[in-house]
């Protein structure tokens, strides 16, 4: 089965493909129309088929890892998905070569300095750099990613996170700026390494938190919340481990006035999302849930109003792997390439 | 494999049998040292062996399902799994001849009328019952229980929640008497009743919110945390439904001032629970989760901070079907027929 | 987001489509660049739409169900889901039409009307409609499915055990000509009806065999294997069910003989699958498993030798609702309309 | 909570305490009414508790992980789960030292050298022990158990072949002395130890073959079928690994004569078994299942017949870390000791 390529196809690379993010981007890439997925890279497992590590691949793509550099030179767009900290000299030497540069990484999602080394004990490498880098959440910032060369692809929890408090926080006049988000995601968010707490005898039947207040997805909420609120926005951000490996649900608590409409807000939702393909806002008698976005890039909204107390819930789902990594860097460099957004992001979800 | 009873042990029956609380009441009364098992009721499988209904209990357990007059006839102290409503008849035709009864379901285990009214669609039938019911919360009310002839045996979730506010409404002054909990639990919890989004391969890989503000267990909440707190507690309870069978973890938010420490509230829970058998408060560095408490009578609490924006969490972990419903009921029998608390109980949690 | 639909698409309807093959199909003809999906039909949910029995259709397909009369008149080609017993007279109705028709039930997937009425306790209703019918495994018989304007798309099971066995059964001169098939199946195949042991509770955790040497799958197995082994082949064949949602894998033994060669036999298999794209014959360190094909219309064989007791072991794996049922009759359409074989089809399997 | 001792209490230590096999001897020695378990070690985790590696065991089993020597010291019966090769010397010194010796390994289990040798890649050391050495199965050989000092405990599979098997072989003239197994096991089968294989996203909702005819547990099945076929015994066993933690089901398939009578040898099956405890043999319309054995010492046996080509299929399914392993270690301790045969083995499996 070979891959065709006609001189036409973007040549695109992936650095760091044989984590799980890389898996997805092979998945994507491999059936885009649109590309051509020229040299994927590895540090640990060079010179290996990506077949002999997935084996679900066989016949599919049968590529060889092989290093950064040579995806850097074949590449005219490239995906890095490394621990934070790596992708900064990469963008450097990528951009200066004219090339197209999204980081699947941390390394520059945050605006602040200041709150990247809190959180991730580094400073910015080249700063000017983050003055160019586009936080690539489709939905609010397509006009700048459309001009972009460097993209800072959100996190999977604050993906979910801004696209459900967007409306909200744009309309509501919200008497506290605190939010409480209770995230659960499934196991592959925490990637392929292994861990006792994720062998499967261990995990299966499990559940439980696993980091409070010291998430370093906090801050890029609250960045993104408050640029758009245009206060500052606190979140009390506590993730937990689901036993399943695909999937993101964040159930979100704003205080609201004795004036609040759940219609209203839901109407804002309505309007704001409705060219927005990815997103689906529910009617207000139905509830987000993963297995309707898994295996999609579908982000799933939905509004409730606990009336006795006056809390507003927004419950957003996303598929942690593909709206919540890997399918929205593609999301992105459509809109970077002027292909159409959709451009091999059409899986649908399933029931079962 | 024949049950043996001697003249000495304690005459015990079960209405609603055929439930999952019937069946979880079934396997800890067939190893209870002091108790002698004698007639079980189902109105749906009458004639039945309960042993058709779940072959696990083969050569075990092979007892006929009978009616209820038979059950209260036979049996001198009598639990009953029924939907709520039913309860109220049975308890005061089993008060009348001298028996003891503890109601799994949620007949007595609210205190105001109107809240019954409010949440359940039906007044007190028998009022002068509920001014003898006790709420079989044994961690808190033990010496009530020891009284009681008649036992409100408490929700799952409100047990998960009770166990874990207690020392902190007790010892705080909090700020905001509002409290967020965000609850998830097995699917067991809903019972063994049939449906499309329980159907294993609708369910498996699946995860959602099921009810937003309206859930049953909240004024059961509100009414425990006010009592202790001495102040009206509001909770926004949000339940959510996991892809495991067994456990609930309730992730529960309180705004603490200024002043709050960690370590002493800390202290306060482990001061308060010493000798509480079955409530186990993890250390500072630890956090509760589901596997370590499920298939036993276990409750687990860990505090944590999220200094951030000063928000106490309190993670409480309990199975549903053990300390969140039969296995409770179990322990309020043994404190009122002065057993070993622990008597039946003694199931060891796996890590797997 | 509409669908569009350009003069030169196809026209094809659902009859049958509230089931889980029916979802499948939606799932795969929406997205398939020849056709349109113009009609679907259910007895049960007509008026409702497709998106509220399944959510993660939101936005997709909101379609309604319709009625079976309005899928005939619309559709040129339609496809069937239904118990066996009522495909044949919709097919004959079609057929006068001279219109296609794609059968996923079993009412022609038997040559021997004998074996129709020992398994199915039915007679053939339309007897020259059997003589017309292609069973649709393309691997084997895409030149007759070509000319076919009916279709008996293959059962699951048969799917997986035919094309595993069938170069073994060519080339190899088996001493016996009995073959032990132990099958093991994920949920989906059991389709959405709801059952107590598949209620998610009870069947998580759970593995068993539900049928023994009665299934309907056995006729089919023995009837395809016959044809091709110019022999009377027997099988026990003996079904479990796992607790996954998708996948099936068939473990078959073969007693062979002394000069019994695992190497030739591979080497027979790669040559004959060499150019059909679905099949993926794996190498003889590798071995079958479901998750490298769950989510895809990929079938992977893998071959296994005893030498301590002389038995052949064939492992076949397939996504039962993909290759084992719907992906297969798109499969079939896609020939038998001269589309490119793989046309919609193109779903990549992944590792989680 | 105090574990009390009073003098009678027979001295027990688990050397290798930190393994799954630990785990479980841990949770039933700990509620065993006639042992107090004095010592456990591990050589990796020498100096931890067992709480910390285990937090289901927090304020039930706190002790700390000790040495070998310790654990030989001070106990008056040893257990040892320990990977193969490493238990003969503790075995000698144990027995040198007048103590009783249970391993849970495989150094014993073998009869023949040269079975060792060819499977395990090793002689036997100490060749006197491996005459005085009880093969540890209960229901077959009780009255030798009863005598010994050293015990091999049964191997997970074999347990659940060789109850399966024994009266069939006993009372059948087989036609062929062959016999297929195909095996499930949960994944704890495998153990503690880290792979990709059983990272949690990876495999829930995999399923695969893992073996072919070279299976350790292979030469053990024949060694306890031919002895009790009086003829020389061949399996075909092929394990399986389920996405499940506990649980073994092996469907064995043995080829029968024209007489063969079901309801003959169910009746032979019904009368061997009827005094032991652990064993249930079902009816002849039920079938054995993972999940009503499961964390349980029981064996279901179920009998079915394949009348289309005269296959008698057997399955037998327990669980692989109770009966399969720790359950069945302390039933042998049990028997050597005069204890109560069921003692600290009275667990209830669940439905869910």
């Amino acid at each position: 089965m070979a891959i065709m390529t006609s001189q036409a196809k973007l040549s695109v690379g992936i650095i760091g493909a044989s984590g799980y993010t890389g898996h997805e981007l092979i998945r994507i890439l491999t059936n885009h129309p649109e590309v051509s997925l020229c040299a994927i890279s590895s540090r640990s497992y060079e010179g290996k088929k990506i077949s002999e590590l997935y084996p679900n691949f066989r016949s599919i793509c049968d590529m060889s890892l092989t290093n950064q550099e040579e995806v850097l030179a074949r590449a005219d767009l490239i995906f890095a998905g490394l621990p934070h900290g790596l992708s900064e000299p990469l963008a450097h030497e990528a951009l200066l070569q004219g090339k197209y540069f999204i980081d699947l990484g941390a390394d520059f999602r945050l605006q602040e300095e200041s709150h990247y080394l809190a959180y991730y004990k580094k400073n910015f490498e080249y700063k000017e750099l983050h003055t160019k880098a586009v936080y690539g959440l489709p939905e609010l910032y397509a006009s700048d990613i459309r001009q972009a060369k460097l993209i800072a692809n959100p996190g999977c929890f604050p993906t979910a996170a801004t696209l459900g408090l967007y409306p909200a926080l744009q309309k509501l006049k919200l008497k506290s700026a605190e939010i409480i988000i209770d995230a659960k995601t499934g196991t592959t968010g925490a990637g392929r390494s292994l861990s006792q707490a994720q062998h499967f005898a261990e995990h299966t039947g499990n559940f439980y938190p696993y980091s409070f207040g010291t998430h370093r997805h906090t801050p890029e909420i609250e960045e993104q919340a408050s640029a758009f609120a245009q206060e500052q926005i606190q979140v009390c951000f506590i993730p937990h481990l689901l036993p399943i490996s695909r999937g993101i649900l964040n159930t979100m608590y704003l205080k609201v006035g004795e004036d609040f409409s759940l219609e209203d807000l839901h109407s804002s939702y309505k309007a704001f999302y409705q060219d927005k393909h990815f997103v689906r806002v529910l009617d207000l008698d139905e509830r987000a849930a993963i297995a309707p976005v898994a295996n999609s890039n579908y982000c799933d909204i939905s509004l409730h109003f606990d009336a006795h107390n006056k809390y507003l819930i927004i419950c957003a789902a996303i598929d942690n792997m593909l709206k919540g990594s890997s399918g929205q860097a593609v999301q992105n460099m459509n809109i970077m390439m002027n292909f159409d957004e959709t451009a091999g992001l059409d899986f649908i979800p399933s029931a079962f």
